[in-house]
């Protein structure tokens, strides 16, 4: 896990921007995840800064930096990492998916480097020769039908990937296999509900909060389809005996 | 990793999402990674489909099926997976990280389940009703100074999330430490062109294309700060060679 320090030492270099809105997507997603450092190379529209799509980025986007060429804006960092769509551009440097890349960049900025991450235009991506600054080339692992992702969503998913902590995943509490689905449940639940309502268990007005209740109640209880079976037989007499006393005490007064 | 079989068996349900643009975000999203199965619960505008933001998602949006309710969206799912900023909305539930929830989704689905992963509106999230739904609950891993994602950018992380390939950290290549930065290599760079200039290296017009080349050359050897020092004052030495040898030759001619 990276420290806020190390991730200060992270700058964002957006090439070639074409449209605001992107920078302004990118600059919130920084600023989601602590990045704050952004640097933009000779914008197609320099009003950037405004951009609508970017909701409380407004610190990132201020103190962003513009450069006329990716040397400078790179200048102070020893790992330039340039991300790529990886489709019908050659080049030179074998392309490492992102899940690699990013544990390259992480030891790279745990060793106190400073880290310059390239992202291109939206419709060419980086040049050869903003290519040719970096030593690692990523990609986002997009499937080859459809392979070019959105640039504020590249942004955004590279520097989750950066901050994610892999030790998490072990923390994850399995639920059990074969459960039954929502719809069986909600069968199970209406059911449920029916005896309930026969029994006068409601009081006025609550029908819904204690719908809302039982839903979040039998939510957690790992019923498996075959559990859920037997439940529904037993509630299903219970309704069949409620329903054949009510038809008989009430008749009378019909 | 997940089959295609597998991510054929999540559904992404966005619950009166607000922006059309983020229904095309979101599905352009799902179409990078595989995931084709999109529903939308009372979007509050009709108009999703045409979203212009949502370069080839054509096919995920115009297969999109519209539910009046969050119950009928996910009747055929077994795992009901809620997304939540988690900031000041008081649940029942826990809330898991994205990093442990995706393990217990990849679980479900890797022993044939379905999933259903729900989406709020932008400004509201999910209500209370519809977290009832859910057994599991995630958040994305942003910062307590500013949780709120944008619903595309979400959207992306957690598909990304899913299909992320954990061994692939593993074949990461550290490279060393210490390195010199970029415009370190750069000043090395621009006095080894000039000691070239001056020893007529450069055949007509060639000068930036053997400037990449150089630096393409450079780029990739794992020069420390202490070498690159040692580099630079032996090519100072050369051009003060050639530079002193130059003059006098010239000098007769001024």
């Amino acid at each position: 896990v990276l420290t806020p320090e190390q991730i200060g030492n992270v700058r964002i270099v957006m090439v070639r921007t074409r449209n605001p809105l992107n920078v302004g997507a990118s600059a919130r997603a920084m600023s989601n995840f602590g990045f704050l450092n952004l640097r933009v190379v000779q914008p197609y529209d320099a009003a950037f800064r405004e951009a609508r799509s970017a909701v409380d980025a407004e610190p990132v986007l201020t103190a962003a930096v513009e450069f006329q060429d990716v040397a400078h804006a790179i200048a102070d960092c020893s790992l330039i990492v340039g991300t790529t769509a990886g489709g019908a551009r050659h080049t030179l440097e074998p392309i490492q998916r992102l899940e690699a890349g990013a544990e390259i960049i992480r030891q790279h900025l745990q060793s106190g480097g400073k880290v310059a991450m390239l992202f291109g235009s939206e419709k060419v991506g980086l040049s050869n020769d903003d290519l040719n600054h970096c030593h690692l080339l990523l990609r986002i692992p997009t499937r080859t039908e459809h392979l070019s992702m959105n640039l504020g969503q590249s942004v955004a998913i590279s520097l989750y990937e950066l901050v994610r902590d892999s030790a998490d995943t072990a923390k994850a509490i399995p639920l059990g296999p074969r459960r039954a689905t929502a719809e069986e449940r909600d069968r199970f639940l209406a059911l449920l509900l029916h005896a309930l309502s026969l029994s006068n268990y409601f009081p006025r007005g609550t029908q819904h909060s204690t719908e809302q209740r039982l839903r979040r109640l039998l939510r957690h209880v790992p019923v498996t389809q075959r559990d859920l079976q037997e439940w529904l037989g037993l509630i299903r007499q219970i309704v069949w005996k409620l329903e054949s006393s009510q038809s008989q005490t009430s008749h009378p007064h019909e």
